[in-house]
């Protein structure tokens, strides 16, 4: 449990100092100012009191007990301190000096050493190198963190990887006068993960909902499972920076941690249902919306507004993202026109115009939680200020505390003028997430109607499929252990594809030409003839691919002319192999992905792949509504149906291909990479017609 | 001129009142308030004095000239008083009154009759149905509006369709402290238009540059010929709402002016260099940074940043806009380790740590300035309570006003706390852009670079292609416009194409299956066979499209069986064309666009438009660059280029033929939409080898 670490009923400072500006004086004025109701213990070698607390040259030497330590001294003292931690019987410790891992091996030296003496004295670590906690519990306050933002109590909790991105979300929440729970930045994260922390926060029935910015995870199975856990508890807002080569570039010099784009976390926050965001500015709009209001039953918006242009910058927003502004019901209708001004335009947008007051608000909204065809109300309001503002708030409030649909606010003003800063604390009171232009508005809404869809959403549980044989493919691959092989050869990759179920064109492996022919002829024309060599790799380039043989003469042209071209005197194996000519040519990839088992990657094959990038991943397993996702995600999925009139391709045999290769890629960890690459598909069926398997060494 | 609206020396408000929530109040009121330096006349049927100032019955009994009268009257008495102001010499006048175009026939009656007098008395009318003009110069100070926002004199002018948005833009500057030059928010727009303000502001050497929001103009040739003149003179930041389809359709029910999605607004800013947003927020955001910073000679940032987290994340934005984070040379490197703390991360970006102080951000700053491959500075700064953040602020200021290079400031800090409030004022006095998280600076910065890249492109002027005989295109669409034709026969559209050059793949139109014979002959085998009818539109589905005939039997059996199944008794005509196989498919079209001539299309034909709609559109005349620009901006430009080692397809064919469409349409405004479907472009050469032309009935 990390209650000695958020909780703590008595601090201790090591590395207290007397002057203004330096942290070891900065975490303990901190303390005072945010009214920490526990007892502060400064440590200090020399001074008598620091900042008007008695001060105490040793941990031993203090009277009370203590469950957590700041530790703001010399990385190479820090493995000492932590021994002394221990013997104290302190539970928990923020180590906010730098000097550890991040600076080379001399202080990942200094890391062990200290996390040595850490486990054997029970003392949990936060950090090194970190900012530190904060709870706002008003029974508590602990405020046991250098940086400057004094957040109001409230029901987000945060927590940052990067404490320089934590302040900056802190510092806008508090902005936008939204409340914090808690919030940690675990800096090194040598002990105590993010991962831990959500669980944590899980229980915490204070905890509303979380905001997580990350770079990335140094154990990305853990977070799977722990988000997989919270996600379905509450929302979770999240963050990943460095999704750009130079943002990972720069990611991964600032943790050391990373190399290259991760896409993998972005794919545990899609499979767990935590709901992602690419600017932290837009994230944190939509926890304040998060804090108050219900997550809506759908994406159908009703617009409510007293001044025409914004609500068309809304309804583009909403447009963008997936959400409808429907018509309004004739009912609907003729109340409006019973209740608005003579000016109003009675349509969704509503535009009561600029002269409306708090009735025609009220009549207004009252359309819309009654109007079937509406999820949620985003008003828009301008303070005219030939209008009772005040009386439009009011309003505004009442119906959001009825809780029935979500109610998000553009409201636009000056806050400079106090009658104004007066509108604005009504519906700041009621619970009315406000924001200060519609494209903000709008987006905060979006998000909620998003996170709505994910609710909703249900993966079910990966299927398993009969009659599948994994001790015959296990045996291939140890076979090619034992051989010292790392590519496997075409007769073992249909080996395994066919010990899962995998459809696969009919084959043969032959040693020759006359071989060929009697496989051809069982398999029947027209056939393909591959060289079978997993030392050459790029077969087709070579010319060791012979499609739409027709007849004996061709393959043994074909087997021939191979042989003599790319064996010389070595004897090669040959691929003969139905040909299956019109179908869609789609392709199916697997990679292992470090610490999280594998990413499975769909997409249509040839330029589709190659020029447009048009792929989907998941992780690996994945079950039939994620299968279905793939398909319908990649920008060309239309070319999956029929055009013009033609017959679309067997989806659902696609979908059966992607999970036994899931279940495949489950049961085989020894496998580094794999192509399906094509998969021929047709409106009755797809099979893999040609493959790829690389393996651990 | 507009002079007497945006510089009026003394105002009447026609319709005053001495109510303190009504329109005719609060105008005064925001005059009053704002300091005008003029004279303000009430005109008021009884009071004596409004606002403690004397009132006039009418505008004849006012004692003073008068540049500029408010109207804020029952909207049927307005004609009247515009002859009224017509008599007194007012060359004027502001209609706020709503009840105009806006409201049907009735109002746009009465817009039309006061226009009558207005032209008659040489009154310029801004609006109705709108919110006014702001003057912020000293000297003035004419707050002609009843919005609530009161800027600051800057350098930044606004003009907005909507005064809802603008007034949310108003205020968005007012709330970052950057300060405007002059407002305008014209509603109806009956007289004074946006191109006409923004023309007045071109000349206006105290307006650096001009914020603009539209839903689309009723006279896009009149806003293209402005924009092009005003661009040249002066950043243009501009806004179009009304994007999607949802949002088209909730401005045309706002403005009631426009119908489906107008992609032409778009089209001119980029034609013109207006530097496009999406994002109201965003677009105030960026005019902070060009009120004060130099433009980037180009994409490449200089990173500084004392905490890592959000340098990441500007990276991220970087990256995702094009923008480089280059790394730095030896010599840069080499100084910053004369000069950083040792904890520092000597790379781009720069981590001067958190300990930094004014030396270290100054040193870092300095290796920016002089370091080659940097063309701005971004820098990321968190007010750490332990550091002197005024030292750093001026260090920042400092080099800002070397002005060598654009510096942008994240700036993350508490703005409650004093002493973080002079640290900003520091920044915000030297004119350093300040913005309060990592996504918002960056993106400002990538606006700036954007600009960078509109102001250094140069789109050339259109080509004129010699041997073209615009004579006889002209007279094939005279024939067709006398039979009564608006779609033009096969033979009539390679006619015209022919015209102009645009080449098209051998073709002959003939009466009978003989006849079709020797034409194929001519041509050489293999060809084409069409049935050419204007009223068989769908040649292809209706199976009039014979491909790949190979011989004179094949023609023959082509010929009798379309004559069969679709002429029946009636004799129809036969295009025969030479067939040309194993080219890339494209399509140029062509479609006339309401007030502002035609629009080119440019994509790969078939599937690619058909599904993934991925084509570029130009204003017509396009010039060889646009014509570049088009073929590089689609999504799947790269299937131009050779694929696998093979050769790509002839641009710069295509570049011509794109820019002889455009010398067809500049010469033919009668056509309506015309396509080139497909064209087909080899390695040597695209041929338009279908195409279809509507002209105007």
């Amino acid at each position: 449990m990390l209650d000695p670490l958020f909780k703590p009923r008595a601090v201790a400072i090591v590395g207290a100092s007397t002057k203004e500006l330096s942290i070891g004086n900065v975490i303990i004025k901190n303390l005072q100012a945010f009214g920490y109701q526990g007892n502060i213990y400064p440590i200090h070698p020399s001074a008598p009191e620091v900042r008007g607390l008695k001060a105490y040259k040793t941990l031993a030497e203090v009277p009370g007990d203590v469950d957590l330590a700041h530790i703001i001294i010399p990385s190479k003292q820090v493995p000492q301190v932590i021994e002394e931690c221990g013997l104290k019987g302190i539970r928990a410790a923020i180590i906010n000096s730098a000097g550890f891992s991040e600076m080379g091996a001399e202080g990942a030296q200094l890391q062990e050493d200290f996390l040595i003496n850490a486990r054997k004295y029970d003392v949990r670590i936060f950090g090194p190198n970190c900012q530190g906690i904060i709870n706002t519990d008003p029974a508590l306050k602990a405020y046991c963190n250098f940086t400057f933002t004094f957040p109001e109590p409230g029901a987000i909790s945060v927590v940052a990887l990067s404490g320089g991105v934590g302040a900056v979300i802190m510092q806008a929440l508090a902005d936008l006068g939204v409340g914090m729970r808690m919030y940690a930045s675990n800096g090194n994260a040598s002990d105590i993960s993010i991962p831990e922390i959500l669980r944590y926060w899980g229980k915490d029935d204070g905890c509303r909902a979380i905001i997580l910015y990350t770079e990335g995870f140094s154990d990305p199975k853990e977070f799977l499972e722990v988000a997989t856990e919270i996600a379905a508890l509450k929302p979770v807002l999240a963050m990943k920076a460095g999704r750009t080569e130079q943002g990972a570039k720069a990611a991964s010099s600032h943790t050391g941690s990373l190399a290259g784009v991760d896409i993998a976390t972005e794919l545990i926050f899609e499979k767990t249902g935590i709901l992602s965001f690419e600017d932290e500015e837009d994230m944190v709009r939509a926890a304040m919306a998060f804090a108050t209001q219900p997550i809506p039953a759908g994406n159908r918006v009703g617009i409510i507004t007293n001044t025409g242009g914004p609500a068309v910058i809304a309804t583009d927003v909403f447009g963008a993202s997936g959400m409808d502004v429907p018509k309004l019901s004739e009912k609907s209708i003729s109340k409006l026109k019973e209740t608005q001004l003579p000016e109003a335009a009675l349509e969704n947008p509503i535009d009561v115009v600029a002269t409306a007051g708090g009735p025609q608000f009220r009549a207004a909204m009252d359309v819309m939680l009654d109007e079937e065809s509406v999820d949620s109300i985003f008003i828009n309001f301008v303070t005219a200020p030939f209008t009772d503002t005040h009386a439009v708030a009011r309003e505004i409030v009442a119906v959001g505390a009825l809780g029935r649909k979500p109610i998000v606010c553009n409201f636009m003003t000056d806050l400079t003028q106090e009658r104004f800063q007066e509108t604005r604390r009504i519906l700041k009171d009621g619970g009315i997430p406000c924001y200060a232009n519609p494209t903000a508005a709008a987006k905060a809404l979006a998000a909620l109607a998003r996170y709505g869809r994910l609710e909703r959403r249900d993966i079910g549980q990966p299927e398993t499929f009969p009659g599948i044989d994994p001790g015959k493919a296990a045996s291939i691959l140890e076979q090619a252990t034992a051989a010292g092989r790392t590519i496997l050869s075409a007769g073992e990759v249909y080996g395994i594809f066919e010990a899962y179920g995998i459809p696969v064109a009919p084959w043969r492996v032959v040693a020759d030409a006359d071989r060929a022919m009697v496989a051809a002829k069982e398999i029947g024309y027209p056939v393909v003839v591959k060289v079978d060599a997993a030392d050459l790799d790029h077969k087709s380039d070579l010319g060791g691919v012979a499609i739409n043989l027709r007849d004996e003469e061709a393959v043994r042209a074909a087997v021939g002319d191979m042989q003599t071209r790319l064996g010389g005197s070595r004897k090669l194996n040959f691929l003969v192999q139905k040909f299956l000519p019109g179908g869609r040519e789609l392709i199916i990839g697997a990679s292992a992905s470090r610490g999280l088992g594998h990413l499975v990657m769909f997409g249509l094959g040839g330029i589709y792949v190659e020029v447009l990038k048009d792929v989907a991943f998941k992780i690996v397993p994945v079950t039939r509504v994620e299968a279905e996702e793939m398909i319908a995600s990649i920008k060309t999925a239309a070319l999956l149906d029929g055009l013009r009139g033609g017959k679309g391709v067997d989806k659902q045999a696609v979908v059966d291909l992607i999970q036994r290769v899931s279940q495949l890629l489950t049961d085989l960890p020894l496998i580094q990479e794999m192509d399906l690459n094509p998969v021929m598909a047709f409106e009755d069926g797809a099979f893999a017609v040609d493959g790829r398997i690389r393996i651990k060494k």
